[in-house]
């Protein structure tokens, strides 16, 4: 990335996570340069966990020297969230922040366009700009990882619904009688194939003594309880048989699910990004392969099911991203 | 209507069913004239099938003796079908056209412009147009008759997803170890809360006597194989215990399947048409409420759930509405 790239625009990524704030700039090729990451107490004050939204960007701006006229900030926050109003509501994982009008607090602070949306709504954007999605029209993407995020892109816009929250599909229920999920629903996707519930089906298979012997148990060292998802993944390319049952059912949920939304959304891409996701990569084409059992679209093997582009920095990008839109009408 | 209304714009709707087709004018307020009705042999030949069209065709143009340069014909099928081409593709319910080109046969005999969409998707356009969803932007209708069908209008769009068959949202399933649906699937709310379904668990129950001297039973002249979904409606209202509870069942699988609706779609308005969804009008509030449950956006209570305005003449104002859309780019 060229200083004259920026010249005109620079954007600023910033990604609000449970536990951290990250940042970087982002130019219009969706490339990041100078990521920063301070670490942010969700628990405390308002002001507080601003404070650490603002150490990133003074960090940043301080390199930059540059005029801020010519900078924007688009930041991406755990939801749920007003994207139009750019004030995050009451999230779970951020609780320091409720009601709080974190949009107009940095344009005050840094006299600045800011922007405002959830991780997955800002991941996807930034997949259908730069990434996986780029030339597709309908994106559909989801983050599976600790739990399921998606987002849904339009034409080149977040699909938004009534009042921002759409696209919260990680809550799809695919099995009314299922396990509850966090949300309170059972059945959700979010409760089967995320990474806290295939780390839960392995600590109860463990626990039940399903699969004796299960390397799962030796990865966690002999402690059941510790057993997290990751070592699932490692497991099964042992060949560990608990471990790949617990992936093959998944890649069946997935499969379920997709399909609703195959059928609802028919898009024209699906990204599957996150950790789980990761780990799942060499059984893509088998949940494709079931989906067919799962959409009664009978071209639906003709939508591309992707790795996402972006990685852990999904989240500075899709701040970024929301940068490049233009004004929502 | 006045003549005037149609001196520059002619317009006729044509419902294409499994065993009639049906048309009228539809001027530009959504309102009906003439509607015609002729018997259709779904089995016969492709030339026989499109003999039926053209007679309400040919019945309502020497009724009206336009100039047929102001006149468009929007027709509205069952599935699958290709909107953007005009192309019947193989519907099970019409099984005399197999990848029929409609629209070109109707412009070649006619020289009109032609439209063609499912039934649902242009019900939901008819709606959204002139019905229950007038004045919101994001429209989701279903039609729960002997199938469920669904239609999503965005901005004054049909939503078509990547190649026409997006929103197929009767097919969403949410008990992947649920009945089996017509499509293959399991646990599609079609299998669950359509007339066809519901009739299947009054049978079902009754011949397994779970409630003994069910007004069900004499209401199907004493063959529990003779019972259809309308009668259940009937014995709920004369407080049998087997109806009501398969109604209330109907209530939560609907407020379960449109949680998955909302919190992927999060539309202005859900409009409900169709047979099953007349008898359970009464129990929208209750639906309304489970769907609380269901659905992890908060502000779900606040998207109305409502009647359709169209009844069994929806067919014909969504093919008309095909044609006062602006043309797809």
């Amino acid at each position: 990335m060229t200083d004259s790239a920026h010249q005109n625009r620079c954007v600023i990524g910033v990604d609000v996570g449970g536990t951290k704030v990250a940042a970087g700039f982002v130019n219009e090729l969706g490339e990041m340069s100078r990521p920063v990451r301070v670490p942010m107490n969700p628990r405390g004050t308002a002001a507080e966990g601003f404070a650490a939204v603002a150490s990133v960007l003074d960090k940043l701006l301080n390199e930059k020297r540059a005029d801020n006229s010519s900078i924007s900030i688009g930041v991406c926050a755990p939801g749920p969230l007003d994207p139009r109003t750019g004030v995050v509501l009451n999230p779970p994982n951020v609780p320091c922040w409720r009601d709080f009008p974190l949009v107009a607090e940095l344009e005050r602070r840094y006299g600045v366009v800011a922007r405002l949306d959830n991780d997955a709504n800002a991941a996807a954007l930034a997949e259908s700009l730069w990434g996986a999605g780029r030339g597709y029209s309908n994106v559909f993407y989801t983050c599976i990882g600790t739990g399921i995020g998606t987002g849904v892109v339009f034409d080149g816009r977040i699909f938004h619904g009534r009042t921002g929250s759409a696209a919260e599909g990680g809550h799809v229920s695919i099995d009314y009688r299922g396990p509850v999920c966090n949300c309170g629903k059972r059945g959700c996707i979010e409760a089967l194939a995320s990474g806290t519930a295939i780390a839960r089906r392995a600590r109860e298979a463990v626990a039940a003594d399903e699969k004796a012997g299960s390397r799962l148990l030796a990865l966690a060292d002999g402690d059941a309880s510790s057993i997290r998802s990751e070592m699932i993944g490692s497991a099964a390319q042992m060949n560990d048989a608990l471990a790949q049952q617990i992936l093959e059912d998944t890649v069946e949920f997935l499969a379920i699910w997709l399909g609703n939304i195959v059928d609802l959304l028919e898009p024209d891409v699906m990204i599957l990004g996150g950790g789980v996701s990761e780990m799942l990569r060499p059984r893509f084409p088998q949940i494709q392969d079931r989906l067919k059992t799962w959409c009664v679209n009978a071209q639906c093997c003709k939508i591309p099911l992707v790795p996402a582009h972006y990685g852990e920095n999904s989240g500075i990008a899709g701040g970024a991203a929301l940068c490049f839109l233009p004004d929502e009408t």
